[in-house]
């Protein structure tokens, strides 16, 4: 199309604080983002919804959503009936492989997103994996990225043909903190994100799961106001 | 349970001639199979009717299917309004990466079977890829297979903790008639399993599509009758 020749890459999109950043990030890298949000029976609903106006707000023009129904493979809090911890202590929070992870999720999301760059002829796939996360998602290593980089090539027709597929994680290295502040930044507006793993009908977040309170401390270490909505006396 | 010590190996079946041959090595190699159909979207939907009444007459105890809809991706005849093509010339056949080629394929069916693998404490996962199919499908290649597993070592929280991850292709190297030859001598009743990229209302095979040409072709050079029930005049 006239007026615009950019790249595309494809950006791995969930709606939370996360992948919102990266996606801004993208776009900084002079990227034409196609974003891709997965489905994955995923108890919080509301974040395919926060990804569809991350993506409006955003002016993203390709958004699609793969919907993978995981519940009889289970294994997680996330998929399965298990319960969300709640009000776990900070120190925690950074050790052991939490609950909440699913089994080779990120193997799965960037398998789809490999799918669809061969297909609108992207080489490049962002994903807002960091570093707190990745001391407990064993799928959010560096050494996993560079793993699956080599499989790509291999398992695609364009690898076939030349392409060299790479996976960026920008936040990787980066705090909740640094990654809040790259994103005011870059205009990032936090209010529509998502980060909670258990929310109330609306929307609200709980305040109290793993994911609210490294998000709550992570706006108070970069001293930004919080901007989540959540539930009352949370 | 009493009585059954065997270990668990995920099986990824479709209901097809290779697959359904890949669960009778399995559990010939001593495995207890847990089968894995994925149900992404392909217009033959026959399959997996083809999966289940294969565990059934196989005594599979556990068979799980999950739903992934690889519409909104897209890019292959398989899932996108793209004609399959019929009647090409057998010297077409093993040239050049076929239109039914799903982007990054067999980097997502395995990286379900990790997932479920992962949850029923398995490390080993069985793919009915072949010879014939890895001269047009890169995915199908032993490179490819041994790159995903380096992959999933490093994916996975059992691949932290320990377990070393082997993705079998036990078909890898043969042609179609080997397969045959093999799976009949395992007892296989090949009439129950279903090939055809384009069936008709009732499952018939149309007998002309790539994947019929193969097989039928492979009937004939096993020296097997072929058991399957083709449309009229096919």
């Amino acid at each position: 199309m006239a007026g615009n020749n950019k790249k595309k890459a494809v950006v791995l999109l969930s709606g939370g604080l996360d992948s919102t950043t990266v996606l801004a990030m993208a776009k900084a890298d002079g990227f034409e983002p196609v974003c891709l949000a997965v489905s994955y029976g995923q108890r919080h609903s509301v974040e395919l919804d926060r990804a569809r106006r991350v993506t409006q707000a955003m002016g993203v023009k390709d958004f699609r959503v793969v919907t993978v129904d995981l519940r009889q493979v289970g294994g997680s809090a996330l998929t399965a009936d298990i319960d969300v911890p709640k009000d776990r202590p900070e120190d925690e929070l950074s050790h052991g492989i939490p609950i909440t992870y699913v089994p080779a999720r990120n193997a799965l999301f960037l398998s789809l997103a490999l799918g669809l760059a061969e297909v609108v002829e992207a080489s490049v796939i962002y994903i807002g994996v960091n570093a707190v996360d990745y001391s407990g998602y064993p799928d959010c290593r560096p050494e996993f990225i560079r793993a699956f980089e080599q499989m790509a090539t291999l398992a695609t027709k364009a690898g076939v043909e030349g392409t060299r597929f790479e996976v960026r994680a920008p936040l990787s290295g980066m705090t909740k903190a640094d990654i809040i502040r790259a994103g005011v930044k870059l205009g990032v507006d936090y209010s529509m994100t998502h980060s909670c793993y258990d929310p109330d009908g609306e929307g609200r977040a709980c305040g109290r799961c793993d994911s609210c309170v490294l998000r709550r401390r992570g706006f108070e270490q970069a001293g930004v106001a919080d901007p989540t909505s959540y539930v009352k006396g949370a």
